[in-house]
């Protein structure tokens, strides 16, 4: 089924895509280890099959790459962290003759959707953000070895690297095509790394940013787009000595080799989509609302919240919608027996472990949620099971933190945790009786643009902290969910932190942990008119609203990528200068030339 | 003339607005000086005329407002700074009842086109962050008297105030109905002010964001939304408390009073567009370019920029256009006589001091680039004159810089670069033999996406450093542009400011200054080249481009202001769910509902 959206826009990608990759299977890529270094340095070399893209219609020609290509990058970075652990360095190269990579395919971006555009960019980006981290925190270091010409996608595949030694041949060069051959932004946080992690002047960023052909050689080095520019003769040279350093400055921690086993069927997340069907079309939403006649000005007409009477802030619509419309339901479940106890026994369990697993689920739900459901708007996310069992695997990631698998483990669930932060979609948490809102997985809660806790006078309903909500899971502004939550007063978050045990809903309400706690006589219609009403709203306010919201604080590199660049590309992504009938990125490769509206906004 | 642009949208203005305004003409706010804080505090107070709005179509009703409406504010402004020096507070009040303000008036952004809608924000964004340095820099607070509801862009001016008081009468409420009611975010800073200013817990500042009729009373104090809700009875003895709180904390500095005459004719600044009739229209863009037969990818075609041969970076487009098209000629020039050299003799000298009159018709030139000629996309920049007498002004503010007076005239030169730094405009520095890019003026080259200067081997073509160039006109991101620019190599930027005396092209050229320095020869050819080039982008891309590279190294709440949340909503105004036919913002105050598109980007 070649599925539309609401505006006739083919979807841009097949409707199921999987995210799951094996090495065995790459079609694209090949990870090898060169004996030279004694198996720690790992070759990634980029060879795109041209005519194996996730969809057809787009020959992957050049080393350009499409989702497809980029999950299995994802997957063979993830398996270096856990499968390898004698890795420190990771050399980029590429399987083709003079180029190392062209970037997105523009056939493949020209003929989807724009949310699938927004997505895609989104993933890339994560997966570029995540070969970073490598670096900072598991001490496995990349390098790029451009022996042809890195352009666009390719080249921000190389800055996210930590070094890029730029052939000088004459022809390889680096370079930024999009803006003056596109129309649109280079969409993998290249305008940020050049300014922000090269550090590259803004004005040569400028030049280098509308010059089609890119820069090669000496001027790339001069202008510090590149690290260093050997000629043809000295390039492997300079490379093998590069990841020498780079092995023998490494401190990646020992820890055991685990293999990750195909996920198959979920066990530990759940993930069911309400009505699907409708939620994709075109529904009415509310109507505005007048002031007695007047329609002037933004003037609310309903009752505001006040402090008396109501527990929650959110009175019933006027016009109630399909509270299942838009909605999926995503529940984390705890460990249901015994988890590991130590570095030894979680190896033992492999990929099996709770710790390990139920994070690569969630990982797959919210990729699912983002590329196969579109038309969910709102998702409710619950916690089950054995609170204590949760708190047990916190306690033994806490204590053993200086070993090399619980430390992959810990960053695993840190970047699960941040591509949540990261999705648009509003997610409400639910804590029921029952529920299991206990330490990391409290962070989903505590991510979650709400929480609403059950105050039931029977049923014991109560959240924990562990000590991995104290650091160990950073959002990507660098701050704890804690830190980001009580900006406004920082001694709330080490309050919560030192209280010892459960928190019940009104302990929790009065921490300031969860929205609203409302009783057992309220619950039902106030969790269903919250969920009614988000679903009535536009849904592009809210992926403006949310994003704006989530971030209180400081902006890093990362959250400038997501928040400043990823914005403007989103925007650009959608004019008529890009992706009009005459716009730049329509037309490219065709014979016609690209009209553009000059007026500037 | 009812101008149209490109894609038939009606121009959100009349064709011709005008920046300057005089409070004997203020048509939407009154500026008293209530006699009992003894002329320390002025009292703002809105009182828009309905029918007298910027252009006919949209009456103003319950105190909305429109750009008229807020260059009166930004014009009052900048009167207290300079012509009342003893002002320490100012009180903002309705002049309405039971409305304080309902925001941007919602059928003027409805039948604006998108370039306007972004602009206004723009313009609106400046003045509230305007109102936060007279605080954080010149001692001068501001307090939000709320005797009645402030929604929207009410309540975003109240959260620009120091503090907000909010009467508890059952009524009165404080709300952003912008997601619930139009598809739209606040756009005037208010989402990342209620998370970074007032560091409202996200998962309130959601609650309240999607609740059209927003919060009252102690529940608006308990979420910290206001900062005191006293009864109707209370309100104004708790008002007046507040302001005689902040004159006592004032620490503003004492300073002549100046009245700012109006400008007249251009003395210091001219601006003259070229070709702006063929601008503003659709013009054939260049035709990417396909690498040998195949057209996947981005790759390459033209020649990569080396370090061997060319002076410059960029090389002959293939087909040129009209270098005249979109362009703009922006010259500052120099003081022609002797200026003041004591705050003494500034205060004599009054408005028509170099050190004033040109920075303001500086920033009236700006204004009128963004409002006025939405067809120009690169401005070429020149300064002339006798770089000695702006050296002279310079020595003069950075020896008087504890002079209240002064301390605003160094303030208003801060502000306009800063509206330089935001505009959507590509701007070239032109350094040519003849030029005057000294301190304070190379302040405005350091602001350019480019300065090229040229070598010429037989005249003296010279740049300046001086003491403001060092601190005193930090960038948005609260570094020096000087900062900005060597992030890689702060030391450049210290051995910038030692050398002292003239720097030739070659000099300017090694110390980072200039981006290139042709000869004679190449001069010509080069920059007619570049601007060729420069107008020949998708404008859209440039845009998001140049607000990528303007801002590397922190981001501020300023900066998140016009990045995170400025990219945000301009994508969002262009959403079929807020402007199409039948999206939320078209359909307001209309009889039919909205219909939304609820899948997710």
């Amino acid at each position: 089924m070649q599925a539309q959206d609401a505006h006739g826009e083919p979807v841009g990608a097949a409707p199921s895509v999987r995210f799951e990759a094996h090495p065995e299977g790459y079609r694209h890529w090949r990870l090898e280890f060169p004996t030279e270094h004694g198996g720690m340095v790992a070759r990634l070399v980029l060879d795109v099959r041209e005519n194996e893209g996730l969809r057809p219609g787009y020959p992957l020609k050049l080393n350009s790459y499409d989702l497809g290509v980029d999950i299995e990058l994802a997957d063979a970075l993830l398996r270096l962290r856990f499968e390898h652990p004698k890795v420190r360095a990771i050399v980029f190269a590429s399987g083709k003759d003079r180029i190392f990579c062209s970037g997105a395919n523009i056939y493949m971006l020209g003929s989807s959707a724009h949310a699938f555009k927004v997505n895609f960019c989104k993933f890339t980006n994560e997966t570029r953000l995540a070969l970073e981290e490598m670096s900072a925190e598991s001490g496995i270091f990349s390098l790029a070895a451009l022996a042809g010409t890195a352009s666009g996608g390719g080249y921000e595949l190389a800055i996210a690297c930590d070094e890029i030694v730029l052939q000088d041949d004459g022809s390889s060069a680096v370079s930024f095509p999009e803006t003056p051959l596109l129309g649109v932004l280079p969409g993998t946080g290249g305008l940020t790394r050049l300014v922000d992690k090269r550090k590259v002047r803004r004005d040569l960023a400028d030049v280098f940013s509308t010059v089609a052909e890119g820069v090669r050689g000496k001027r790339a080095l001069e202008w510090g787009l590149v690290d260093e520019s050997p000629s043809k003769k000295d390039f492997d040279a300079a490379v093998r000595r590069r990841l020498e350093a780079m092995v023998a400055r490494s401190k990646r921690r020992p820890g055991a080799a685990v293999v990750l086993e195909p996920l198959g069927e979920s066990r530990y997340v759940s993930l069911a989509i309400d009505s699907e069907g409708e939620s994709a079309g075109v529904l009415p939403a509310r109507r505005p609302i007048d002031s007695e006649g007047e329609s002037a000005g933004v003037l609310p007409a309903r009752r505001p919240i006040d402090s008396e009477g109501e527990s929650a802030g959110v009175l019933p619509a006027r016009r109630p919608i399909d509270a299942k419309a838009h909605r999926a339901n995503l529940t984390i479940r705890a460990p249901e027996g015994p988890e590991p106890q130590t570095p030894d026994e979680l190896a033992r369990a492999g990929s099996n472990a709770w710790a390990i697993r139920a994070w690569r689920e969630l990982d797959r739900a919210l990729l699912e949620l983002r590329f196969n459901h579109p038309g969910v708007g709102v998702v409710a996310v619950r916690a089950t099971g054995d609170p204590e069992r949760v708190l047990a695997v916190d306690r033994m990631l806490a204590q053993h933190c200086e070993d090399g698998l619980v430390r992959e483990a810990t960053l695993l669930a840190k970047r699960v945790l941040k591509r949540l932060d990261n999705s648009a979609k509003s997610f409400f948490a639910l804590i029921e009786p029952g529920s299991c809102f206990a330490g990391s997985l409290l962070e989903i809660a505590l991510a979650s643009d709400r929480a609403y806790m059950l105050d039931h006078p029977d049923e014991k309903n109560e959240i924990w902290l562990s000590p991995l909500n104290a650091g160990p899971l950073p959002m990507s502004n660098g701050l704890t969910r804690l830190q980001s939550r009580f900006l406004r007063d920082p001694e709330l978050a080490r309050r919560a932190l030192e209280h010892s045990g459960p928190l019940d809903a009104q302990a929790a309400l009065a921490a300031g942990l969860v929205t609203f706690a409302p009783d057992d006589i309220d619950w039902d219609d106030e969790v269903r008119i919250a969920f009614e009403e988000r679903a009535s709203l536009s849904p592009d306010a809210l992926t403006g609203m949310e994003a704006s919201l989530r971030y209180g604080g400081p902006e890093t590199m990362e959250t400038k990528i997501f928040a400043r660049l990823t914005a403007w590309q989103n925007w650009i992504f959608q004019r008529p200068n890009a992706v009009g009938p005459r716009g730049a990125l329509s037309l490219y490769g065709k014979p016609e030339r690209p009209e553009l509206d000059f007026n500037r906004t």
